[in-house]
């Protein structure tokens, strides 16, 4: 091993992209932008403004124009103005299509219609479907007159297909050859097109209908004897695509079968586009992102410097939601108030019964949501699963449910409570379980997502649920 | 657009495989097992049982394997064992491969130590590493035997690397070329290979000491003249990714740059494998269930059929800890009998003060733990963001605040007590805009994940704090 031969060497390699160095260049320009900023109090020598933004738009026109994205999201909106009037105009519509929604919107509404329209011509039919819903209403009707014919087609192709399908996440980038042609042919023809589009693994076939014959995997292009024609090499077995198929469906065949790309054909069979890794682990990313926010009750991605008026309209519905829920859970306490008033250690006592039984719900509902999500759960299996799950809330319910008595026993010294304690912990946890393995399944007969506000609902029973079977217990047995 | 012709035509199109046919796959496995059960009641005739058995292996043998891993999660443990019998011993390994951790443990547990040899000796030195931590000790050795030498070593510096690293997710399959050669032989060496391993769309320039000089992508070696010689055609400029790279951070890179693969390099710049998009979408997969999962208190992926006890094993710990802080907030409530006893309703608004402030320190906390994961959130603007939450929380303590306020004094014909539930829910608010940032901001600081416990953290602060608030004014104005 040539170790210190091969460390002093290190300086003579090819100019190399690691993983850190996009921090670096963000901590650069936070650098130069704290310069700009007034500083009062210390009067510190600084550069004149106008070298210090030069310097900046030096480092962004090295930057790829994700990393500039990530770039404009980590900056206050002041800030990420400055910066964005610095970025290339020819680079916006990249960038753009980089930017959660949030702050996309934040930027386009910081621009001309004339800029937008130019940024929108140096993209593809598919990239400016995603970004036409954010456009104004007459910039979008600009840019779609200004479309050559076939792109305009691609377009509305595009845009017909619902969100959450494979339509809305293909592109029109496939390169496409004959059967009949020899493969010397088809490599001086890819020749001629100089570059291929990113992520092409392999060619398609296609007949003159514009069907899909086959496929031919670029390895298998390089490794064969260029006198064979395309028909002695192509696969004819590939995954095929619908563009009403669900974008989740797809991902999951992406994952299954380690694709890197898959043809999308009409029910004619005829080619329309191609569905790429990278779309994919786009849409895996944000479907991702849309589950863990939703659980938390925020209904987008929100901007992080987003003025507290926009973060309280993303916010609110969920609060009102949760408040109608405890609103109810705080009757049913009410109609308790009785027992309470004769035995006060009930209402330090009910929330534990209560918090558990969601805890445990929320346990229940999410490996059965997520069981759900990747097909694991056949129908005829519900009931077996409904056993488990009381078998599982049984075992907890003994062991808490006796831990939780001792405890009030040993706090207010009295038997009858501490059994009605162990009692109530008991049931709720079996209504949780109950509830967690019936709320899925009635949504899933019903036609529904199941995991939409599964959280919500399990703890709304639980702790409903929970104070009832406490409160009740104690009134029975108690007073 | 030869509308019925092409109708007409569909029979003739080659072997597709389409999304729908999964759940075909399983459906028709499902109902030959159907058959296999004894059927107690209705005594129907049924084919025999060899040939019922004949028939599901024959559909087995015609499904990719990761289709019958699908398959082997779907059934509850004993029919899996049944059809985990009936695969072919050749594809063991690459459906073990598949599997999530618990359902395969339930199969090697089912495997005699040969079987588990012959199923790691169809593996590659990756592919081992990631099986071996599940195989009992005295396999594991006479796997890590069986292999040769160079595989040997390959398989020691895969599992040299902790999980969550580049170096435990990359693969060894990379293929290599020196920079002086002409693309003429390059293409010679490629067709002499037969086959190119999946996932190759660059190749890797490498000099006499296996330093990375630049990469090929095979689109350009396509299309590039067969004359020219490497050096001429590669690029230097790459992503270079290291073995103790976060695999976080691999990921979003691939993202961002739309990568298909990259090289992994040692710290002299030697090539020692490669990663590719298939593992990193793999990687956002496991690691997006493993934060749905943690967030609602389950350690691991549970098997949907386990057995009651290995639930309750990968549930409790949680529990346990909510029990904690739900006693906690208990001997809140505790100190303020005196309060309750005077004034019951007290006792049946308080969730709603805690509820409310638990949900909205959920919404903080989650949206500020996704933009650090993002990166989007630099040190110097923690105080910006504390001021636009506390903001938020203004806003939702004074709309959410006065409606509860005027419902109390509506339910109770108590004025005052409508201004202590009015003024307490804004406290709490506040404190949950507070704690959401400062749980994050400290965990940072102290190099902790922000993520982990993030909920179980506010919650605790807005339950015990929500009844210590409320309660406490109560006390002091009402009573």
């Amino acid at each position: 091993m040539p170790g210190s031969a091969g460390a002093s060497a290190v300086s003579e390699l090819p100019t190399r992209l690691e993983v850190e160095d996009l921090q670096q260049s963000l901590d650069e320009v936070q650098e130069i932008l704290a310069q700009l900023r007034p500083q009062d109090e210390r009067g510190a020598a600084r550069e004149p403004e106008e070298l210090l933004l030069a310097k900046v738009r030096a480092k962004l026109d090295r930057l790829h124009p994700a990393d500039i994205a990530v770039v404009l999201e980590t900056l206050p909106r002041d800030e990420r103005l400055v910066v964005w009037n610095l970025v290339k105009a020819e680079r916006d519509g990249e960038i753009l299509l980089e930017l959660s929604d949030a702050v996309r919107e934040s930027l386009i509404a910081s621009m001309e219609p004339g800029e937008l329209l130019a940024a929108a011509e140096t993209l593809e039919a598919d990239e400016i479907a995603d970004l036409l819903p954010d456009l104004p209403e007459d910039v979008a009707q600009d840019v779609i007159r200004a479309l050559p014919q076939e792109e305009r087609e691609r377009l509305r192709a595009a845009l017909s297909y619902e969100e959450g399908t494979v339509g809305a996440l293909m592109d029109f980038d496939q390169v496409t050859v004959r059967e009949d042609v020899t493969l010397e042919a088809v490599t001086r023809y890819l020749r001629r097109l100089d570059e291929l589009p990113g992520h092409t693994d392999q060619l398609f076939v296609l007949d003159r209908e514009r069907r899909l014959r086959g496929i031919v995997p670029l390895a298998r292009l390089i490794v064969s004897d260029l006198e064979l024609e395309v028909s002695q090499v192509m696969s004819q077995e590939s995954l095929q695509l619908h563009p009403e198929d669900g974008a989740e469906d797809a991902a999951q065949a992406f994952e299954r079968y380690d694709l890197v790309s898959a043809p999308v054909v009409d029910h004619f069979g005829r080619l329309i586009g191609r569905l790429t890794v990278n779309s994919v682990v786009d849409h895996i990313r944000e479907k991702s992102a849309q589950t863990q926010l939703a659980e938390s009750g925020l209904q987008e991605e929100e901007d992080v410097f987003a003025p507290v008026w926009n973060s309280f309209r993303n916010r609110w519905a969920w609060l009102a939601l949760n408040l109608v829920t405890a609103f109810i859970a705080s009757r049913v306490i009410g109609a308790f108030e009785g027992s309470i008033e004769k035995l006060v250690a009930l209402a330090a006592l009910m929330p534990i019964v209560a918090g558990i039984g969601g805890n445990s719900g929320n346990q229940t509902i999410t490996m059965i949501v997520r069981a759900l999500a990747l097909g694991q759960i056949q129908s005829e299996y519900w009931r077996r699963l409904l056993r488990k799950e009381l078998g599982v809330a049984m075992l907890n319910g003994v062991a808490w449910g006796t831990l939780l008595g001792a405890v009030a026993y040993a706090l207010y010294g009295n038997v009858s409570l501490g059994g009605v304690m162990a009692l109530a912990m008991l049931l709720n946890l079996l209504l949780a379980a109950g509830m967690g393995v019936a709320i899925p399944y009635f949504r899933v007969r019903l036609g529904r997502d199941p995991a939409v506000g599964a959280s919500v609902l399990i703890t709304a029973c639980t702790d409903s649920g929970g104070f009832f079977i406490f409160l009740g217990l104690a009134t029975l047995f108690l007073l």
